[in-house]
Order: C-alpha cells, then structure tokens, then sequence
C-alpha cells in the first residue's frame, strides 16, 4: 500500500470496525466448533465495478490472524467483470468466518464510490474538465473515500479546512463582501497562496474575478448560467461548478466551459457493490 | 441521549471526524478573520425524511466549542418536512462554520438510514411481519446505524457475532451436517441459547427444523419458495426471509408467512438526505 | 490464539500493565548494568491448578521484545500439577525481568479463576446442570475472565448488558408488574429473542411463567424453594438459581432440578494460583 | 477526588467497563420501556468493610449520564457497618440501570483490598512495623489498588519498575555477586539513591549489609531466621519481610524486629465485599 | 480558544504530558500533607517575551482539577514584560502544585518560539518579505509550534506533506528533471493547484520557471545569488529563500527582494523563556 | 532498544509525529509519481555531536513501512565527527521521502539534548560531581529526553512527581515549616525513603539538615554560599546546587564541594544538531 497515511488510517479504522463485531468471541464458531479447521475463500465480484479498498480487505485479515494468506488478484482501480475474483484467503476457518463481513463492509462500500466516479468520469470522455469530490464523505473514512475517488479516475478537491482557502457566502456576508474577505485573507495568507471563492450568482462570480480570487466555485448555477459565467471568468480564474451534480446532467455542465465539477454523490451515496466470499 | 453505549461511540466518532476535518486551523476562516463574529443558524430538511442523528450533531457542536447553544426542535425518530427547521446553533461564527460539515456528514447519513428504513416499515402495513436490518453496516458506525434503523421503525437483528447465533451454510459445511452442528452448538451453549440456521433450500428448511433450530434464515428465494417454507415451519420456528429484499419486492416477500424479513440495504446503500445549515 | 475479539483485548491490556508497570526504564537492570545477557526461565506453578492465560503471558514478552522466545508447555485449560513447568522463554535477561511480574500478575488470577471454576464443575459431576458466570467480573477483565471461565468447564452467561435480555426486580417494578415488563419487551423485540426473569419467590416464578418468560433466574432461594420452583416450572422455561452460591451448597443447590446455576464468586473472588517464574 | 493521576486513570478503565458492558444499547431496559422513568437508589453495604472506590463508582455514573445525581454518604478509608448506606443515587433509571453493575464492580474488590489491608494493619497493633503491599496487583488496576492499600492503612511500595531500586536474586546472579551488583547500581545512579536487596538466606543479609545496601529484602524466612536477621542488621539498614505472609502468621513476623512485612495478597487474593445498589 | 483543531490537539497533548508526570499520586504532597490546603499563584514572565500557549496552561489545570479557577491577564501574541504576571490560578493547593510543571513546561517552550519569531519579524520592519516557517518542529507539537509562529507575527509555510506541493531536489531526480516532475504534478493535481519547485542553483532557478512553477523555494542561496534569482524570477513565481537563515543575516537576505524568508529555528531551536509560578 | 518502556513511549509519539505530517497522502510524492522507485539515502551529521535517537529514527521508517532496511552505523551515545554517516535506508523512494522529516526531527532534537549534556559532562572532568537533570522536559518527550540525558553521559533526576520526594518552598510554607513537612513526610512513607528538601538561603539549608533531610537541593546559590552550603552540611546528606546553571559557570559551581548539579537547560533549551538525509 503505497499511501501510508491513508494505511495508518486503515488500521484504526479496521480495529474499531472489529471491535464492534467482535467484543467477545465468534458464538456461532465457537458452538459449532468448526473454526480450527482448515479453509480457503475467494472475494467474487456480483457486477461489474471499479475496484477500491482491497488492501483494507487484507489489513481485516493481517490483524485478526497473520497466519491468514492473502492472495489479491486485482489491485485498487482495476475494472472487475461480474463473477470475477478479486481475491484469495486461506488459513484458518475461524478465521475467515470471523474477517468475513468486516471486509466485505469495507470493500463493497469503497468499491461502490469507487464504481460510481468511474461511471461520471466516463461520461465526461472527451472534455477537458476535471471531476472533483467534497467534503461530504463518510465521517472517520475521509482519507478511504478520497482514495476510492482516485481509484475510480476522480480528482481530490481540499482534505479537510486546514489546507485550502474556501470563501462562502457566509463568510462574504460577515467580512462585508467579497473584496474585504479576499483583501484580508491576502494579508493573511502566505504569498501565493491559492483563494477560492464561491459565488451563486454571476454577479458574485463578477465580485469574485474583481477581488483577485484564484479560483471560484459556482453553487447550483444551470447550465446557461454557468456558460455565461464561463465566458465572463476567461480563463483569469479557474472555474469549478458545484451542486445537484448528477449523471443525468454531468455531461451538459462539464460542457459549459467550466474546468472542474464537484459532486457530493461520489462519497455520500454511492450504493455498496454486491461482492461475496465464497468458499471453495 | 438515552442510549449511553451509542452516546460513548458517538463521541469517539465525533472526534474522529473532527480531527479529519480539522488537522489544523481552519483556514478560510482564519484568513477572512471572522471568526469572532456572532452568529445563529438553523439546520434544514430540503426533503422530507426521518429524523436520525439529531443528537451526534449536537456533540460536534458540544465536542468544538461548549459555548455553542444547540437548540434541537425535533428529535430522532420524527417525521419531517421538505423546509423544516430540525435545530438552531448559535455562538462564534468560527464555531458554527468548523463543525458545520461534520455535522452534516452525519445527520445526512443517519437520516438517510431512517428514512429507507421508515418507507419500508410503512410498505409493510397490516402485515404482522417485522423488518430487520443486518450486520452490513458502515464499519465503525455499527450502533449509529442500528439506532438509525430503529429511529425508522425497524428492528435489530443481532449486532455482532458475539451476541447471537447463526449458522451459516459455511458452519454447516465444516460441521459435517446442520444435525451436527445444532447438536454441537446446543451441547456447548447455556441451556435456552437461540439457534438460528441459515437455509438455502427447502431441503435445508427441514434438515434445520429436523435438527431443532429455533430460528431459519431462508436465503434468496422467490415468494413461491417462502410460502412453501413458511407452511413447512408452521410455527415450529421463527422464519426470517433474506438477500434481495427490495422496496419492489417487499410486500410480496412479507405476505408468504414469514416472521421476519432482513434487508442489508438499509444500512449499505441509503442514500444520503439533503439537509443544510441555513445562517440567519 | 483462536479467540481473536479476546485476543485485541489482550493486547489493549498488556499495553496498559506495561504502561503501569515501566513508564520509564527498569532501573535496577539498567543500574546493576545486567539486561544485555542471555537468560531461560520456565513458569512453574506452585500448586496444582487448571491453566489459563498462557496466551496473555506469551503477549507480555511478544510486546516487550519480539526477540523473546515463550515456549508454550501446556495449553489454557491443562491440568497443572504442583512443581509442573507450563511454559519456557529465553532471551535478553533485561527484557525476561522486566516482563515477568506482568506475565506473572496476569497468569496468577486467570488461573485462579479458572481452577475455582473446575473445582465447582467438578462438585456438578452427575448432575445435568450447567455452572454459569455472571457479569460480576474485574472491569477491563470481562472477555479475559469468561473464557477463563471455559477454560475451567464452566459455561458463559450473557457477556453484557447489550447481548441478552434479563428483566430484573427494578424492570418489573417501574414497568408495573412481571406481565407488562414481558409483554412491552416482546413487542419490541425480534420474534424469538429469548427472555429471562428474575423471580424471588415462588409467587415471581408463578408470575414469569405466566408472562410467558422464556428462561426464570431464582435469586438466593434454599434448597426447599428451588425444588418446589423447579417442579412448578417443570421444563416449561430454563430454570436458573443464583445467589450465595459457595463450594458447600453448591452441589445441594444444583440437585433441586434447575437447569443452571450461576456463580458471581467464579470471577469476583478467585485467590490468585502461585505460579513462579524460575530462572535455569 | 485529590489523587489526581489515579483520577485521571480511574476515567481510562471506567470508559474500558463501560465499552466491556455497553458495547450497544442496554437491551433490557430498552425493551421493556422504563429507562425514562426516575428513580433513586442507595449502595449498601451487606457486610462490614473499609470502604475504597467511592470515587471510582461515582465516575461511573459522570461518565455515563452527567445528570445522574450522586451523593456520597461515607468517604474512602470509612469504616462502614454491615447495612450502612454508602452513598445515594438519582436521576433517570436507565442510567442507574446501566452503571450499576460496573460501579459495583469497581467497589466490591477495591472496598476488598481496604477490607483485607485494614484487618492486617489491625493485626500489627503496637507494634512499629510498617505493611507494605507489592507489585502483584491487577493489570490495568496498579494505581486503584495501591490507593485501595493506602485507604485500608497500608503503605505503598514502589509503584514500578522505574521508580526504585529493588536488587533481586537473578539481578545479583547475572552480576556475579551482590557486591559488584550493588557497586554497578552505586557508579550509575544518583548520589543518595536507596538501593534495596533481596536475600533468602543470612548470608545473602551479611553480603547485602557488606555491599552497603540501604535496605534488605528477606524473602520466605521463617520467624527464627527474621529475628536472626534483625540482631544481624542492627538498623543499619532497613529490613523488610515478604514471602508467604498471612493473616494467621503476620504478628509472629512483624514482632522479629523488621521494619516493614510486605504481602501481595492484599492485592492478588482480596475477596471481593457484599455491597448492594438497593432502589428505594 | 478560538483554534478548534488545535484545541483538541492540546488536551490530547496535555494528558499526555500529565501521565509522564503523574503516573501515580504526587508522592511530596500526599507525604506533607499540604494537598488540601487553599493556594493562589500568578504566573509571572522572568524575561521580556512575546506569549504564545496561555491557553494550554490552562487546560493543563482544566484537565487535572476543574476546580481550579485560571484567570487569563495576557493572551497569546501579547508583548510581556519582564516581572509582568500572564495569569492567576487559585485552588487546591495540591492541584496548583501537580499541573505547575506541566503548565510551565507548556509555556516556556511556545513563548520561546513566539518570542524568537517576533525578534526576527522586527527584524524585517519596513521590508515587504514574509517569514514563514517549516516543518521542522517538535513531533507532536506541530499544530502548537505553529501557532506560537503566528503569536509571534510570523506566516505558517504548509503544515504537512498533504496539503500543499513541494517538488524537492529528490523528487526533480527521480522524476528525470524539473519539467517531467512539474508537467507530472500538473497532469494529476486539480487545476489552480499551486506548484513549489525547490531549486540549489540559478540554473535550477530558470529551470522552475521555465517548467511553470508558481512558487520557487531557493536553497542555502547567499545573498548575491538570491539577488540574481530575483532579478530573474521577475514577480513570474514566488521566490522563497530558505537554509541558513539567522538573526545576523535575516535581514540581508530579506533585501534580495525576494517574497518570503523561512526559517526552521523558529521551532527547531528556540531556547525557552523563563517563567514561573510564584505563590501569593 | 534495550530500554522497553522508552520503546514503547516511541512508538506513541511516532505514530503522533506522523499523523501530524501525513494526515492524507503525501501530495508530492502522489502528484510526481516517483514514490514506487527504488531509492537509498543515508542520515549524515553536518556537525560534531553526540548521538541520540538513532532507534526513534529506525521506528519512523518500520512503522511507515516495514519493507524499508534500516542500517544503524553509530549507536545512540556515540560521538559522531561532522560530515559522518549515522544510519542507511533503503527501499520504496516514497517511504524515505515519506519519513524523512519526521526522522530528522526527532534524530535532530534528541542529539540536541545528548550534544549539550555530552559538553557540560566534559566540564566535570576530574571532579566527583555528577550533572543531573530535571523535569524541565518537553511534554510528551520525558522517556525520550531522559534517555538522551543518559547518552550524553548525564544522570537522571527523578522522572515524575510520583517516583521521589522533593519538599520545595511552596510545601515548606502550607506545612508550617521545614522541621513539621519534614517529620509528616517520614510518618506517611515506608521506612527509609529518601527525602530531599529544597533551600534557597544557608538559614533553610541548616533547617533541612536538622529535619533531617537526606539530601538538600540549593537552589540560585552563587558559588560562595555553595561553598558554604557543603561545609554545612558536610556529607550528612547529598547536596545538589540547581538554578541559573550555564556552560559559563558550571565548573565553579561544581567545584564547590557540592555532590550533584542540575541543570534544566540540558532538555528545554538544546539547539537542534544539523543532521541531514544525503539521497545516494
């Protein structure tokens, strides 16, 4: 795993996810007495997706019992037909038994924001315009869906309020405006520092481009709206669009002339992927 | 909060959340300087739904600044309308904009459960037939979303594996038998342990009841099948229909006879309500 | 280990001791300059006893210093004669010393839970009764001194408050009698949950069994009563006896014809086993 | 509370139970309905004790529900009748539901160290010995259980391995004797640090005293040899007793004219006391 | 507190640093006696310095013992002069002595950062450069570190490898020189982000520029070479010179007319600032 | 690591150091693509010093990724000539370039600490005084820093509040004076723990001797009254001079007959030593 904060995240994360399913031991293997025996499983894809979190999938089994094997087949962003294997574990039945749901949770949730932004980066083939998440994703699993949005061939907009300037409205309203709230954060910020401004009308956008913002979001604009805004930026900024983003008009507003589209859909309802661990 | 295990996981997550969020200062803010304005807002429904979350949403405030004033006008469980104020926030303008999105992430979410959850108990009306959710849950939000589920109207499956038992077609593998395994499990548990066994098949139905299951989880059949496995048990168990349950096959599915039906989707792939911070 | 919600607890606690135990450096190895060299040792108990905890003491060493040996000789629920080596390590001198009171804290009072527990099973010989804990247990201990418990014979009763339902003098007092308090639980309650009462008095058990009570705990009744109990419920619930359960009247108690009884002192009270680290 | 590093630890392994016993919702009350109802409640002791915990068991309920009301009827180190109330208890019953058994927990064994300590110090009664305890305590527990030790009389040995020097037999083996053990100790610590060594035998007592050992630990000495020993060391150095001290022969040690006795049962082997939460 | 984020970093910071110091009870006042007693003390500056932690301090007493009462008379940024009082805390006179060292050693170390950071921004009076600082602060201390950087009126350079993009000497080599590691970073980067190149030598200089950099960071450069990259940068990209800087040549090389000067001393090495706790 | 306690404590603050650093992905690494080349690198002294932290440097890269070889070339103690390789790694370019601030920032400061201790010992040489230091540590750091300490060739003063007696000026006055804190102290501690008591004049100094200190801590003496401090006290009990203690002074301070020195400045004050990560 290449991304060693996002693997440090994992870890915490698949300890809390085990603690809540494990508090005590496994009653239904511990009864029927099967978990000594020896077991082998593969992770099967139900539809055709866009892979994310398989290395997740291996931290659940790495920390419930190292002597599990873990044999991935696919890697993180690869395109996975229906009924396709993802990957193998054996070892332990009590192990893969109790690994079980904690990892198919993870993996059919990632995978899903995963499939989700390759199908709105898909629709976009051809246009020079960038898909960028939100912040709207999955309390503790920020990091996670981030990654799952690359995965899928989306682009990360800011990680969280402290390493990106984001001026909204209500930050205009109680700075004074627009001029005064970009005029303080200059002074503020180191030189050079990236401002983002959002605007919902284009006169907002005009005030935008007037007090030297870098960038300017434009909120729930339609699409006339946001090629006029396009014009009147030209290039002087860069021009993302944001709000009520969904496949049905992804194409129309990329289309605008706009260079970035946001869409909150990516992490807070992409549905979980049907996968199953089958035993052989 | 009445549920003091979930108000102790709320916190952990809250923290959690926040510290994604906010690695270090928030830096619009912070740059624009208003953070010590005054400021009040009220969080809003943009579509009617089922209330959940209500009170992690006041923990983010609670957890950020005390100084924060929550004020909650509904409470979990309620039925709100599109435009309806659900809570009002009012102190440091820093404090509300930084908890803003955190406490959104959740309240979209845990809504979001509750209300999948509540058009489906509602599809169920007359039918003497109870809707349970499953342990397909957001890892590290087990008991949010239990709780969203029963803010929904619908009942809790069992929460982890080591609180209840179920044989699954696995277990009976490894055991040699559903025979064997009910008689291992009985042998091994305190007298009166519930026994649930999972049934792919009507042959399956009977090798459990013939084994003495008190419970039967008849996996993805069709309505025909249930009704020939509800007449089968007779009462002798409990039934409970799983896999595929959709708010398109329900109905049919809960009119065969069954005690209950179980539907990962309300946990897995809820999509996400649209709830916003108004600034007053 | 096969228990593996235990085995993360262990970890957590052996952490803790540590903590405890060396928030600095161990200043007497380090002062007599004698950590750098090579040791063995073996555990060797002291008394004939029923082992437990031998995977909590190989943890003591694998988190202190990797590059321990701990040499397993007998596996948890063994039973140990006096002067009998139950397990072996070698290593760093410094580390065998500066983990040994901790390994030693730990495999004393599991063993000591677990040997009183087969001295009580032992006294049950004969007898179709099962010996159940209670959750009367050393808090930070819970999952640990159950499965002691197992590896003395006994049998768990609910792990906590969130796992099992038992309606006690208070539920039924502030729900208004032994009736309503089961009926409001079965309304809320997936089909099938089991439901135990507990009953004082004769009256009580008449009142559970008419309520429909799936399992009835008789709490501190003498001999006479649990017999006439035991004839009254006659197999129509589980019959359970709990209170003031000792050694002496263990055995007169569990012939009365319950079907379990439940002892608090199994894990409240245990004395610690003498088991000795002995340096070769 | 004015100890405040044991405060901060009691809140650490309070937060550890309550997660142990309150992984979910408290089933029980919330099936049957009554957890919003009001309710008072007292801790009784049913039998006499010196009391320890009350502060511990008065964090329970913070922590669980800051609107519970508790108020202490006896303080830490009281001596406190069979039926004398400890302390009162109010506020909602599903929070006194849920926090009692942990808080009863907590009492029961560290009101059993204070019980047991004060009974040995009883036994000491004019005579000018000092009781030590031991670092055989409870993992997790170390800091509740010395105060436990401090509440019944007792005085505290070092709390761990980092904060005095004890010189034990493996410590002098693998130095090649008690003189250069201690010379090692002496060239490395701080002038003036007390250096205290184990011996088994009077020869081990003359070598230690020719090392210039500050104090002298007999270990396992029958009362012959401690009064042999005494004579030897002759004040010039502290000498402490230990090993296989009971009740039955704690006065025949403590009168051979040592300084101090120390005994790890007090911690290892403390019978847990009756104490009762009785609703009023 | 009006920095959220850092907020919780303090009292995770905080605990920390009271465990290290109060693994047990406060040995020296237990033994006097003196804990119970009623105190005041004033927290007074031995040196001229600028504040920077004040809020810290008083967590550490928040923390240890509500009950103290902390009175703020100087807050964070301000100039204090020497003999002048920063605070005033009365209580438990064993509270004040338990949190003293903590608290001071809080204060000491982030005065002595702001206080070094405001000579060196005087130092650039009438100058349009800004002093940034690095990454070289104290692990764990990074969001304080910065914080006292901006108390002391100097401008935080990026807080972490994740929020902001410095392409340095390693990355230029691995990638086959400065245009593929730029046009690289462009290519997967959303547009607008703002690109740092860190450049030895004025042939790297132009380099940079010409592979589109918005922001130059030029190493260990001496004065005329900074001049010259200047000249040469001519306003296209920010130019940041970095290596080396101290309080003798700060100003020199601010004169360069580059935009910004950083300095890892600021944190790395600023003697702490004397102050202490007097009683009243 | 031979010092477990301490190791364990590293690891905490590791994981602390990089969640600071790496909250999120490393950006430039991410966005230049060159993480997944091989690269080695070796930790270099750019100056004269004396080594400390070589094994918190090796921890960075394990926990980060446990593929990276870390080759220590110098041992933690040594002194290391500048331009002098201390440690190699080897592996993934984007784990080296992942770790390497953080394992500069501790390597840097911890030789700091072991380079300024090393030279105040080296202006000890022929007297028979030893150099301590003190709890002037950073929060968080103490294990760490006292380590170093030891490196350096100093000694530790006591570690924590609850691990040695130290009366101050504070005690001294809530007890009523030196003789009744003194005499309180000795009635509540085990027989024989040493008892040091701090005096700021020869008026208090000759009280502590008569209380019957065993050791005096002098505190801001000026030589003179050092000199006449140890003729007071004449080896009837340990002194240490404290308070103002420089590089300037120590060996006239120390040449004044006292036994120990202690000096804060050793651990709150050390310049960060120039280290640097040479790519190969």
């Amino acid at each position: 795993m290449a991304d060693y904060a996002h693997a440090r995240g994992v870890d915490r994360l698949v300890r809390l996810a085990l603690d809540e399913d494990l508090p005590g031991p496994d009653l239904t293997t511990e009864a029927t007495g099967v978990g000594g025996c020896s077991a082998a499983a593969a992770f099967v894809a139900r539809q055709a997706c866009t892979l994310s979190g398989i290395g997740v999938a291996e931290r659940v089994f790495a920390i419930l019992d190292p002597a599990v094997r873990f044999e991935r087949l696919r890697e993180d962003g690869a395109t996975v037909a229906a009924g396709e294997a993802i990957a193998r574990v054996s070892g332990r039945a009590g192990s893969i038994l109790a690994g079980e749901r904690t990892a198919l949770n993870f993996l059919q949730r990632l995978t899903g924001v995963a499939t989700v932004t390759r199908a709105m980066v898909d629709l976009l083939a051809g246009l020079r315009v960038t898909l960028l998440d939100t912040r709207k994703t999955t309390p503790g699993w920020r990091q996670l869906e981030k990654a799952a949005v690359r995965d899928g061939g989306g682009t990360n907009h800011r990680f969280c309020l402290s390493d990106a300037v984001l001026i909204k409205d209500n930050h205009v309203r109680l700075a004074g405006g627009t001029a005064p709230a970009v005029a303080a954060a200059r002074a503020r910020l180191a030189p050079g520092t990236r401002i983002e401004v959002e605007a919902d009308t284009l006169a907002e956008v005009r005030a935008a481009l007037a007090a030297g913002a870098d960038a300017i979001l434009l909120d729930n604009a339609d699409p006339a709206t946001a090629r006029e805004a396009a014009l009147l930026v030209g290039g002087r900024a860069v021009l993302e669009l944001s709000g009520g983003i969904t496949a049905a008009n992804l194409r129309e507003m990329a289309a605008t002339g706009a260079d970035c589209v946001s869409c909150g859909a990516l992490t807070h309802s992409a549905p979980a992927v049907d996968i199953s661990l089958e035993f052989l």
